[in-house]
Order: C-alpha cells, then sequence, then structure tokens
C-alpha cells in the first residue's frame, strides 16, 4: 500500500544531514559540556557551533539563542519567565494561540489574560488589540504563524504598538521556521520561540531566542547551565542535529516555497470539485499548508479513513487531538463548531510530489462517497 | 596519546545498543505521538513500550513513569509541582543535593526551606533530620546516591519519618540508576528522578517516577502529552532509547558493581603510596566513585594537567564546574574550604580496564611531582 506524509505541521522526518552531523555525539564523541577535560571541550566547541548556525537562520546573534527541549518548553519559559520580572498587569494572547502559550498565560498569578480576536481569515484584529491596550498591559503573545490555517500575522506591526506601550512583545515562531523568511531582528519582538522538529531537526530541542535586555527568570533551575537561564545537561546531539536543520532550511527556503506552494495549489484546485470549504484561503499564508472541512463528516472519521487509504493528514491541532473538542483556531475565526469539527489539515514538506496530490484526491473522494453512502444508509 | 575516560557520574558514552534501539525513530519511523494516523500509533507504541522497560527497571508500574527532557526537569518538576498543590511549610532537602533540587526548593515562595546535615563521611544525619521535623514540614528532598562521594542515604528511613509525619518525600535517583539496585515501591517514596544519559542513554530523556497519589502541577503546559502532566512533543528516540538502556543496566548490575568495585580497590590502594585523602570512604558508596583530594593542590589544576596525559576526571560536580567555588558537598561534610578545593573524582563505567587505573596511577604520580616541583619554584 502506498503510504504518503501529509502532516509536517505535526512533525517532519529527520533530515539525513541533520542525522549525519549528529552521529558524531551518538557514537565516539560524548562528555558533559561543563566538564573541564577535552571531552567536555569538544562537545562545548559543537554546540557553540551549533548556536551560531541557529542564530545566523533567524537573523539573530549567538548569544541570543537559549537553547531548551523543545518548542513547549520555549513558549513555557518565555511566558512565565519574562512575568515573573514584571508587575502583574493585563497579559495579552491571540485567540488562535497553541495550547503551550495560551496555558501558562491563563496561570500567570494576578495577571489579567484577554484573547486577542482574528478575522474570518485568522487574521489578528488590529483594532481589537489597540482597544484591549487601553488597559495597562505589560506582556503579548502572538504567533508568527498558526499551525492549523498557516495564517501568517503581521507581527511587526504589534511589535510597534508594544514597543509604544511598554509591553513585551514575545511570538511563536514554532510553525513558521523553515517554511518562510523569519527574521529575529526585523521582527523587533523580545522573544521568540523555535522548535528543531517541525524543520527536519530532531526532536528534544528548540529554543527561545531573547533580545539581550529582557530580564527573564529561568524556568530550570540547577547546574546553570546556558547562562544560567537554563539549566539541564545539553542535549549536544539533538542541538547539533538542529543546527543543521537550520542551516539547511535556510539553504532550501526558496525550493520549498515554490514546491509546496505548487503542491497545495494543485491539491486545492482538485478541492473545489468536492465542495470543501478551505479556511484562510484568502489571507497570507504558509505556503504548505491547507486546512478545510466537509459538510456533515467529522474530521477524525476523516483522517482514520485517509489513514486507511495511506494517507497521514491532520484533523485539527496533532498536539491537542487528545481531546475532541473543534478547533479552537476556527472557533476564533467563527466558524461553526458542527463545520470546525470536520476540519481536516494536510501539511506538505518538500519530500511531497504533484503525483502524491493526485492519488489523494481520489483517496478522499473515494472516501467521501464511502461516507456519505453510511450516512445515507444510516439515516 | 592514551585517551580514558574516568568521568561517567558527569555523562556515559551512549551505548550502542541505546542506539541500535533508537536508530528506527532517527530515520524511517516518525511521526507526532498525538497523530490519529498510522505513523502516530507507531512511535505511540514505542514510547509505551520504552516506559514499560524503564518502569520494570526501578520496580515501578508503567503508569508511575512521566518522561521528562532529563534529571534537572525532573527535579524542578518534582520540588515546584508538588509544592504548588500543598500549603507552604518548612521543606527540607540535604545539605548535599544536586543544585537542581535545592535551587528549586529555595525558591519556593512562602516555603521555609532547611537542609539536613550530613556527618563526615557523607550520610544523612538522621537525628537533625528527626529534630527539624518538630516544624510542620511538607515536602522533603534526600537523594539517593550523591554525585561526588557516591555516597548512598537510607532513604527508606526517611520514608518512615516522612510519613508520619505526613510529608511527602522525593528522592534524586539519578546517581543510582544503573550502579546499584533501585526498587520505587520499595523505597516508599512518593516521586523519584533517573535520567538516561547517566547509565548510557541518550541526553535529553529523563522520567519522574510518580506514586499515583500525588497530586501534582505540570511545569509545562500545552497540548497535554505524557496525562496533562508534562505537555510538548515526546522525545520519541531518545525515550526508545533510555528505555533499552534501562532494561541494560539492570542486566548488568551484578557485573557492573563487581568490576566497577575491583578497579576502585586498585585505585584507592594506589592512592595511599601518594597520600591522598578519601572522601567518604568508609560509608556505602556507588561502587564507581572515588572522590578524593591532595594538599596545597588545586582540584582543576590536577584534571587540566590529567586530560593533557589522557586521563578524563572531574573536580567537584561536573554540572556546577562553571563556577569554581569549592565542593558544597565536602563543606557539608565539613572538609575544610582548602582541602575541598584541591578534590578530584574518578568514576568509572563497565569499559574501563584495571590496566588503565595502573596507567592513570603513573601519569597522577608523574603529576603531581612536577605540580610540586612548580609550587617549590614558585615559593
Amino acid at each position: 500500500m502506498v503510504r504518503v506524509y501529509f502532516d509536517h505541521n505535526s512533525t517532519a522526518a529527520l533530515k539525513p544531514q541533520a542525522l549525519e552531523a549528529m552521529m558524531p555525539y551518538l557514537t565516539n564523541q560524548h562528555g558533559n559540556p561543563t566538564s573541564q577535560h577535552s571531552y567536555g571541550r569538544n562537545v562545548r566547541e559543537a554546540i557553540e557551533q551549533a548556536r551560531a548556525q541557529v542564530a545566523q537562520s533567524v537573523g539573530a546573534q549567538a548569544s541570543q539563542v537559549v537553547f531548551t527541549s523543545g518548542g513547549t518548553e520555549a513558549n513555557n519559559f518565555a511566558i512565565k519567565g519574562i512575568a515573573a520580572n514584571l508587575d502583574a498587569a493585563q497579559v495579552l494572547v491571540s485567540s488562535i494561540e497553541h495550547p503551550c502559550v495560551s496555558r501558562p498565560a491563563a496561570g500567570l498569578q494576578d495577571w489579567q489574560l484577554n484573547n486577542i480576536k482574528v478575522d474570518k481569515n485568522c487574521s489578528l484584529d488590529q483594532k481589537n488589540l489597540q482597544n484591549l491596550m487601553n488597559t495597562p498591559t505589560n506582556l503579548i503573545s502572538v504567533m508568527l504563524a498558526n499551525n492549523e490555517t498557516g495564517a501568517i500575522q503581521d507581527i511587526t506591526k504589534v511589535a510597534e504598538l508594544a514597543r509604544a506601550h511598554k509591553a513585551y512583545l514575545h511570538t511563536d515562531a514554532v510553525q513558521a521556521l523553515g517554511k518562510v523568511p523569519v527574521d529575529f531582528t526585523e521582527l523587533d519582538v523580545h522573544a521568540m520561540t523555535i522548535s528543531s522538529h517541525k524543520i527536519g531537526g530532531p526532536l528534544g530541542v528548540g529554543a527561545l531566542v531573547l533580545n539581550k535586555r529582557v530580564d527573564i527568570a529561568p524556568l530550570l533551575d540547577g547546574g546553570g547551565q546556558e547562562k544560567a537561564l537554563r539549566s539541564g545537561t545539553e542535549n549536544i546531539a539533538a542541538i547539533v542535529g538542529f543546527g543543521e536543520a537550520c542551516e539547511l532550511a535556510v539553504y532550501n527556503l526558496t525550493n520549498y516555497a515554490t514546491h509546496t506552494t505548487s503542491l497545495r495549489e494543485h491539491l486545492e484546485t482538485g478541492l473545489q470539485s468536492v465542495q470543501a470549504q478551505i479556511f484562510g484561503q484568502t489571507t497570507k499564508r504558509l505556503p504548505n499548508t491547507s486546512f478545510f472541512a466537509f459538510n456533515n463528516i467529522e474530521g477524525e472519521t476523516l483522517v482514520t479513513a485517509l489513514d486507511k487509504e495511506g494517507y497521514a493528514v491532520a484533523s485539527g491541532s496533532a498536539c491537542s487531538s487528545v481531546n475532541s473538542e473543534p478547533s479552537h483556531v476556527l472557533l476564533a475565526m467563527g466558524v461553526e463548531p458542527d463545520v470546525a469539527r470536520g476540519a481536516i489539515r494536510v501539511s506538505f514538506g518538500l519530500d511531497n510530489t504533484l503525483e502524491q496530490v493526485d492519488g489523494f484526491l481520489v483517496a478522499l473522494k473515494k472516501v467521501l462517497q464511502d461516507l456519505k453512502q453510511l450516512t445515507a444508509i444510516a439515516a
């Protein structure tokens, strides 16, 4: 049976080049980076080289990169760590954030959390944000690109407003990295989260890129690694693989945009003939992401049926698919819960082909017909 | 040049069997464990198998194992997470804890931190603990084995006292795992930290083993992985490697004890002829660890000189070697700061040999003589 992976926004396969860079640190090169001896020095140098690679790929300085265990930790660190050193006030997050931003924000003691609205195309409602800023606000978090719709936000505009109000701005750039250009300096945010496994680096590593003027409290206390901002023995091989994946992602960026855009256009043309409702289609989106729904069909049912045909796609966000609530992103866009429940996401990678999209459209039509017949029999 | 690694308590090389188990998840098996499709199911199954391996190796149930990014995160999670759901009271930690236990404990708002003393052999002062328990105490943390001296504590005795006072007890078993039998059920603690890279598993993964009756707040909020106790996409390959390393460690345990004990006896016999002061030699210790000092010689100087001869050893604890304070463990044992500053640690692994110990003793004598001559010239 054909086995096609269309779920790159959930996780991407480790790139062979990244694995190759990691292998020495999984075999003959070991040591604790804080050790004084030559084993320690070797791995310390490897980490610093990877830090430079990561920094360069996002327009930052190496000294601004704090390695973490992944995007979730970096987002928790940003929200909790920045808030810890500020006076409690209003904290604003967009209504389409990943739970690893919105939950830490909701958990900040004595802070008042409010959500910034998005419009029906998943674009941030800048007027709503301006109104919300009438209340004293010390911390804002708006994601650069959404994991479900792929919608890209105008972060520099949010940054201007944040600076004017002396609020700290964090952006979750996990889904944007490797898909569109990401430049920390241009974005002018105080902190930015990135993750390795979404771009074909290994799991278990991410980073918070941090403006040096931000006073942030560590989430993990201990041995004082990462200039005391993130204690714990560094995940050397993973950090090295992350550095390599970042370099590769930047190198491939133009190709990636051209290739995944052509795949998506092909897909979305095909989707018209089966009356799919495509979300955020008119907004500025990640090139690889298509999020759509059909009337009266559960997204999870569709995902399972497509999996049996050999196609891996997602229903809503993978990270919250342990519960079966309709996508909070679609609800924030004003989509009816019944329609939102039917949503599935296709997210392409460089390795996907037009032939795979053709095959998918055939499988989708078959599955839709089967499900409609089942529904008709049940009715 | 000879290159000998005697620093296994800092980190151990990844075992080839662990890497072999990991390789499918670094090459052809990828997927996000929360995904519904077959890619997701495959990696979910791999994680659950590793969880069973880890649990079995420490006498716990699989459902009691929460995977984290390592020992530091597990210790932070235990201290902060358990305290978060308790009334603030006294928190007791031994005076020889790793900073990733003592610092989170010191940071608990409204709690009163006190340190439990140890005697000159690095054994917990049980009388001091009993006296401290006269103050209402809700949380205690005592490590099972110390990273520097290797001293093993009588945790079941602490557990009895903790139960009698309805206090929660956490133990950091990071250094004990793989070196001596570790049984979560027998220890009768509420929570226990273990780490992968200290036993020849990969970096970037550890676990908190948790009695199911403990109400703990997550440190990382988000997608709700690990039954909502630890959000973040699971580090699949690392978890699989950890499971394999745990199984292997238990399998090798008798061999390990016999082999490293013989290496240490050989070393410590040789150390007598160079007037080394060996710490905690009469206490129950990890079989692989020897911690000693020489008069009027800096430990760091010795480590650097030995490194040039090809021998990797540690001065104090690797994780805090970014600062040059004398070992807090030795100070807690009542060792004079000047002597403590001179301490170095040898920690063996299964791959070390008697010939390497012989070579080390020769190198050590040479280095000591060189350093004494230098001192004589300077004086």
